[in-house]
């Protein structure tokens, strides 16, 4: 480094909408990806890693929000002018790969897939440009069964990551149904599919943003188009009003039982083949989940839900958390969609030409730990390493032999490595890491054979205000001999609560 | 997608220098992150994650390959002109987060940190531009106990993921005993280490580069320069042959024993107060790794490690798999390394102005699990699902039942959901799923209340060669009531031998 440099120090901070994650941050995803995998697991499906990068030509262009410079994407030329992105989905490269190794992979080809997927978006608050996914798609199969099968699937990975049922709901819909209506309301002509595309485009991103909008929201970029508070004016599908009605009405079809609502789809899609090739996927749908006792207080048909991407064919679904959480602001308000998916048949064909039906789901885990964490139902717990503390530099070589013997016996340990001058100091650390013991030899002991154990949970626990009884029941520290540490270090651990894991520093 | 596009399709094909992990890959690669995740939280260290982006201000240019153009990063501009990039390695954005956090984070501060990193280079033969690092690093401990410990650890590591005790070495040196040979060498002057940085760059890849380029090449390049075989020509560092040869005595310093080589050392470094300084520390490191058990047969001194990159200050270490495996042209070579580190201490500096004393290890992990598979070592096996086939497809519900009941009886199961005219293909696909059992039911069977189940492994034992008595002492399938499904299948399971996983396509 020159010295020019030192005077323009780089700012110690990430990118605008990136963040970190630390200590129980990361273990507690990690458990979850590990739970949703292993019913993904269960379920026959097979584990695929894509690289992060792929070329923006195989990518597509398939972001809900197409209005916005660049299009959602962080991308870049490379050497060779080729254009390169990072993937802002699993789902893109999973048919990149099923169109790739087509001869290759069983058929249907199920698969899942977790890791980080980058939004070029406007960050906001809880709202990041990196952020994990958790999918499970299957690839060549036309039957409503595989869409069936995902549903189950999602319903068993809320429940395994801990949202007990009553506390979530699957909504069903299916986008044939939704094709079907506009026929009726005029917006779609099966002889001539491209036609009033972009009128149905906007009609499906208003249909998604209606717990956003309002009915009048919606209504109005049905018609001539909405001013958001902003001033801003997005213009609307230019709907006749009885147009608009119709499709108000395919919206709010949702009846108490999935037959009820069957019946209202079905004459709201009147003579659309269409539309009732849909509803009988639906209904298909409602059976296959009956039978093996997926009923309406997890999975229900809801014609309100239409999911904003352009490229599902057939049956969609999303996951909501029903209770209640307090928002920025102390309000209380629905946690919302934590998941969705639907039927792709379309993003393979991209490559090959052929038609590949797909389907699948995608789970936002880290909004699934955020409403872990707001019910308090995350442990968020651990407790620290023992930490061997150094009163004697010229002795580290006997500190690390008790590291050493405690990490044998399967405890974790830490020398303390900072500047040792200061025992108060090393209490301090020990303290943030929220170390259960702290383990003592100093000159005296040394020569006596023995170790000091000072028990941090107690003081900590007195701290939360223990009772006099639990302090004379244990003594705040005892000295054994240096033999008996690993011994009575067991014996603590095994009659202390468990404590909190301070590693995370925000 | 308007109709112009579908006439030119997306190639179906990740990025050069990118690829796909399929199934066991992905498993395998995951069970070894988390084993030394495991050694890693057992030492006392912490997770941490960091995003893939970062600033290319935050990241620094710490690449061993400086000559390179756009300097072996994947970097783009966002809106605000900003570069951003992804991140090469996982010690830079540490040393962002050590500097952004320094307030609340305990000191010191154990970290583990595991992920992708990308390298902007020439792809190659098993040499991809998307791999993993597995790190651990202690940030504000200034004792060579801190260096010790990381040594210690990346041991324990390497023999918890399967490389044993025998097959492995960590080769241990000190930049500060190199930095004494340079003075004495007369290509460091301690009243100004800017001078002759240049020089000293050039002779450290150099003596990184021993291996491949032989003695005559690093010589070379201590000179005037070395044209390597295309004729590109490399300057060199301009010492004189007596220069050269006191940095070459050095690389060739290891003896014996840790003694020696340490005597051999404290020789060459003469009056060079740095040198001496870099000696003692060796020798401290071996004794603390002496008390511990860590002998020479698994970390040694050897002055002939020197890592490439340029931030490191004290201690480096090199992890060297010992046995040799055939290359691409099958002869037999070593495997070479599979991890190193070393301390680091002025990399926080660059943010905060002060210096942090560091020290860290970092794992490659995809090329320790490709040593792993070229020792056969890996099991690069598991059984596949349970696959119940499709006879009658107006029962749907009823196969969906057979799977779930078997899930839930902790049974991977998956339902066959292709076109299930075929019955073959469902048996072929079965196959290709390595699935032990092929669980069927008819019209015939439905009215008996009876299920078929057909000994899929069994088949594939026969194709593998066994004996006629295990295939009489086997029968190849049978029938059993519909009730008695979970409790047959659990019990064939049982008794079958672990088949192949052939869930991965390539």
């Amino acid at each position: 480094m020159s010295k020019d440099k030192s005077a323009r120090r780089p700012k110690a901070e990430p990118p605008k909408g990136f963040r970190d994650y630390f200590g129980a941050e990361v273990t507690e995803r990690k458990a979850m990806l590990d739970q949703i995998a292993g019913v993904y697991h269960a379920y026959g499906f097979d584990p695929l890693e894509t690289s992060a990068v792929e070329t923006v030509e195989a990518l597509g262009k398939f972001l809900p929000d197409v209005d916005r410079p660049n299009e959602g994407v962080f991308g870049w030329q490379d050497e060779d002018d080729q254009w390169l992105a990072l993937r802002y989905d699993l789902t893109a490269p999973l048919a990149r790969v099923a169109a790739q190794f087509r001869n290759d992979l069983p058929s249907p080809y199920r698969r899942y897939a977790m890791g980080p997927v980058w939004r070029n978006e406007k960050p906001g608050p809880g709202r990041f440009r990196q952020f994990y996914q958790c999918d499970a798609d299957t690839v060549g199969s036309p039957t409503v069964a595989a869409d069936a099968e995902v549903c189950a699937m999602l319903s068993d990975a809320l429940e395994v990551v801990g949202i007990p049922r009553g506390d979530y709901i699957v909504r069903v819909n299916n986008r044939k149904v939704l094709n079907g209506v506009m026929e009726v309301a005029g917006v779609l002509d099966p002889s001539d599919p491209d036609r009033f595309a972009a009128e149905r485009g906007i009609v499906l991103r208003a249909i998604d943003k209606i717990d956003r909008l309002g009915e009048a929201g919606v209504r109005a970029l049905l018609g001539a188009g909405r001013k958001d508070d902003s001033g801003d004016f997005t213009k609307g599908a230019g709907l006749s009003e009885e147009q608009a009605e119709v499709v108000m009405a395919f919206m709010a079809a949702k009846r108490d039982s999935g037959t009820a609502t069957a019946a209202r789809l079905r004459d709201l899609v009147g003579a659309s083949q269409t539309g009732l090739e849909g509803v009988q996927e639906l209904e298909t749908i409602a059976e296959l989940l009956d039978v093996q006792g997926y009923g309406p207080d997890r999975i229900v048909l809801d014609p309100g839900v239409v999911r904003g991407l352009g490229y599902y064919t057939g049956p969609v679904f999303e996951a909501e958390l029903t209770f209640e959480i307090l928002d920025e602001k102390g309000r209380p308000r629905q946690f919302g969609s934590v998941a969705g998916g639907g039927r792709y048949d379309d993003l393979v064909k991209r490559f090959t030409g052929q038609s590949v039906p797909a389907t699948g789901v995608s789970i936002g885990v880290d909004r699934l730990l955020a409403a872990l964490r707001a019910k308090g139902r995350t442990s968020g717990a651990g407790i620290g390493p023992v930490v061997v503390t150094v009163m004697d530099r010229d002795r580290m070589g006997d500190y690390m032999a008790m590291v050493g013997e405690l990490r044998r016996a399967g405890i974790r340990a830490e020398l303390y490595l900072g500047n040792p001058k200061n025992f108060g100091n090393q209490l301090k650390y020990a303290d943030k890491r929220a170390s259960p013991i702290a383990v003592i030899q100093g000159g005296d002991e040394a020569a006596k054979g023995s170790v000091v154990l000072k028990d941090l949970v107690l003081g900590a626990r007195i701290a939360a205000g223990a009772s006099l009884e639990e302090w004379k029941s244990r003594p705040a520290q005892l000295e054994v001999a240096r033999t008996d540490l690993v011994a009575t270090v067991q014996r603590m651990l095994a009659s202390a609560p468990e404590a909190p894991d301070g590693s995370a520093p925000c």
